[in-house]
């Protein structure tokens, strides 16, 4: 298997410029197309030898690709896009809404499933490794407790929320894990924690000329769902401040398992992340799972899948025995 | 699929014992045996309703067991019984030897496909979880350094090193990681870091009457590749001590990966493992690839395979739809 994965990216914003910059890492796979709901012809790619395509006219490439990574949001794009390209070619994407995963699981494993293709479903961080790593959690220590912390990093959904407020311009909100929270989790305590508990949210506002900023930060700070379960902070900045100090998405987590075995001893399981850019993770993730799926439509393999039903080994351009020998 | 997965263990030592005691933590899951080149009517195990046999009579247990957990030793246990077996059973084990481990996947895999069964071999934290660490690490962050550091633990094969020095009689070797080390890894620095820099040795030793303790701390800090090439620290305790306060057998470790995406934004990704027993970790471990080599050996897979080869759902008691609704 020398020749090299033909890689289409659909979807050309942040996450799309990360595929494109992680394929640039990985000898085995090349970039053949970027397609997108904009003129192609005003996109401004990256790298300058692949050409950008309208997103209607990629059944046309059906043969010219090993593997679709989708690079749209999960809240209007995937659910839509998703099964119809699910039908005409193997894809690898980051659905994210926790919630909607069966529906979206069955609705792509019907198209990939009906196409002959593998569509392999909510790849990312999390959901995506922070996943694999609360079932090896689960299932190595069946009797424990499994804890997920986010941050510290930018949440785009409550940054979001914060511009939705009358009289904010711009803004940009960092989930806090309190320390002292994660502390209690590692001593092994198991104990219960409330959502104020787990984490808190500091918010970097830029206030609309003539706005009032007490009656902004009362708007935020009681909002239900996204702040009034929250210690939140509101700090108001200028642009300039929040153009310069806050424009960067560094995001990550930690997710630990605290468990017991034999007589009551103490187990403990801990994986975490420190992101300087969530979405060129995420990007880097898509580009691993999309040379698993590749690998999985090759053997035969056909339908959805998580990345709980991917082999780990199949991550990696080496060899199985290669891996044996380097990194068993 | 309802019916109970049926366990046995060959061999009934630490990892033995541990094996038993997450058996009764997992509901899917029965013991049935316990298999002992020991007289088996000495044997003291915990639960007792769970016979034990001797090892020679195992080959009338073909068609009871789903799968047989090995619990010998890598040294010279496995590499001697583990084919013989896995050419019976399906089968799991901890193999341990890095530099051994292609040629012991070779015979475990022509003894499994002979037999039609499954062997997934070096299971445990280290080969095992760790080594899952390091091939997610690089496929994931392919412009990256990896690191594992290991402890603070107790080295079995140090301290058995110890025990051979002439003037000992009893020692407990701790391997502990440097902070330092580990502080220039999670910086992002990617250091080249010496074996000296990555981890000291701390040696708890009991002396023979009448032994010269100047001596005997000589030759072990000047040890070849035991202590020779670390800081070695020898204290020299009572019997009672070492009893009392070195007896528990406490590991762990860490493995990063420190890398770089898009135009050199630092990403880290890090697992880390706090362990109050070895042994009982690395047989729950065992548990749950049992678990996951009964079903790849219903599915119709045949061979050898590592950890690497295994999707991390089958390790779970959960159904894929569970899994995906409830940890994904």
């Amino acid at each position: 298997m020398t020749e090299a994965m033909r890689i289409g990216i659909a979807g050309y914003g942040n996450l799309g410029r990360g595929v494109e910059s992680a394929l640039a890492r990985t000898p085995d796979m090349e970039l053949v197309g970027v397609f997108t709901r904009r003129d192609p012809a005003a996109l401004r790619l990256q790298g300058d030898r692949v050409p950008a395509h309208g997103i209607d006219a990629i059944a046309r490439f059906a043969d010219a690709i090993d593997v679709l990574i989708l690079c749209g949001g999960s809240k209007s794009d995937l659910p839509e896009q998703g099964p119809t390209l699910a039908a005409l070619f193997t894809t690898v994407d980051s659905f994210d809404t926790h919630a909607k995963i069966p529906d979206y699981f069955a609705a792509m494993d019907a198209a990939a499933s009906g196409g002959g293709h593998v569509a392999v479903i909510s790849v990312g961080w999390d959901p995506g490794l922070f996943s694999l790593h609360r079932v090896y959690g689960e299932a190595l220590l069946p009797d424990g407790a499994g804890y997920t912390f986010w941050g510290k990093g930018v949440s785009q959904g409550h940054s979001d929320a914060l511009r939705r407020v009358p009289g904010v311009r711009g803004a940009v909100q960092y989930t806090i894990p309190a320390p002292e929270a994660i502390a209690r989790v590692r001593s092994g305590a198991r104990p219960t924690l409330t959502t104020r508990e787990k984490h808190t949210r500091d918010c970097y506002v830029v206030l609309e000329p003539g706005a009032d900023a007490k009656a902004v930060e009362h708007a935020i700070v009681t909002m239900p769902d996204y702040f009034a379960d929250y210690d939140t902070t509101v700090t108001f900045v200028s642009a300039e401040t929040l153009q310069r100090e806050h424009a960067a998405m560094p995001h990550g987590g930690f997710v630990i398992r605290s468990g017991t075995t034999g007589a009551g001893t103490d187990q403990l399981m801990e994986s975490s992340l420190s992101l300087g850019s969530n979405p060129e993770f995420t990007a880097s993730v898509l580009v691993a799972y999309a040379r698993a799926a590749c690998r999985l439509h090759r053997r035969g393999e056909r339908g959805a899948r998580t990345v709980f039903d991917v082999p780990p080994g199949l991550l990696s351009p080496k060899s199985a025995a290669d891996l044996r020998k380097e990194l068993l």
